[in-house]
């Protein structure tokens, strides 16, 4: 059956659970959110949410040196335990996502790390575009923010499709370790390396 | 013999080579510059610093993973072709490097990156301790100069003792790959995570 898309984003805010595990359980749930909310949490889907909130301490760090030595990654992942931190779980989502990062090139960790200068200039850039292609003054600003949102997509690390599964995000991914190793879990930093690249790049 | 600083510096400043090997040179030319300038070229350590010019566009990047993935670096260092860039020795050293910063804790590549404002606070703090000593004002200058090359010493990589050979530095590391290799070899960047650190640490 077709699911709208604000009932999958009802879903999310409730459970904190990725897009494609609440679209799935909507359908198992005949399109009922109260059903599809508790076959997430069968799952260990939801519930992530409330955990998100929780302190991570603890962790590990990561690399992944890709392309004969021409470029790498440096990655920290935080959880709340050394138990989690030594789960092989934990360390294979760990390098997916250091090898993610070489792939994909984020700027970001998350949208909240783009300075506010960085955005206010993107915001114009669309904001004029969308003015020169003639669409109306009070559409303008809903075109600005799908493509802020396109945006973040390309470079913020928690909002890029996963190149190993393009169906979730990063983002998502986080959600699922978060549900499956029942702690919190936050990518906290990174660093790309590439050679030959310029400064600031 | 003994050989005094001065002789060291000056033959450092004509040949671009490290401390150490300046002045087992003077020892074995007997305190001669002229006659250490050819020895250090004999044997391939002189000459370096002509070389530091050229511009270094290839090069590796690497990463040291360290206590159970508890301290990460990533470090690139640059040189002029891809035939050295695959060279052993080459890579060795750059990978001696990325261990010596997991250990050492650098802050910065070299003297040149410590940002004005920290450099004018340590100055300031230097001077403020030496006044409190009950140094006399004609002498403060030179403490506080010689309290920041110690400063240097610390959180600048290439100022620092090589933790595998503390008698040289990691840039007089450096002049010796240059010379042996023959092309400018350039560290970089770096970047050194540590789980649990607070940020900007």
């Amino acid at each position: 059956m077709e699911i709208n898309a604000a009932q999958v984003k009802e879903l999310r805010e409730t459970t904190g659970a990725g897009i494609m595990d609440c679209k799935q359980a909507l359908q198992e749930a005949g399109g009922e959110t109260d059903k599809a909310m508790r076959i997430l949490r069968e799952k260990g889907l939801a519930g992530a949410q409330k955990k998100a909130g929780r302190t991570a301490a603890d962790g590990v760090i990561d690399s992944y040196i890709h392309l004969n030595n021409r470029i790498g990654v440096l990655l920290e992942v935080n959880c709340e335990t050394d138990f989690v931190a030594r789960n092989e779980d934990f360390r294979a989502m760990v390098h997916d996502i250091a090898m993610h990062i070489a792939a994909s090139k984020p700027l970001f960790v998350s949208s909240e790390e783009v300075p506010q200068e960085v955005l206010a200039e993107e915001k114009e850039i669309n904001r004029s575009r969308a003015l020169k292609e003639g669409k109306p003054e009070n559409v303008v600003d809903k075109i600005v923010e799908g493509r802020m949102k396109k945006y973040y997509e390309e470079v913020c690390l928690l909002d890029q499709p996963f190149v190993k599964d393009p169906d979730i995000t990063i983002g998502e991914l986080v959600k699922r370790t978060i549900a499956a190793v029942g702690e919190n879990v936050v990518v906290r930093r990174f660093a790309r390396f590439q050679v030959g690249e310029s400064a600031g790049e």
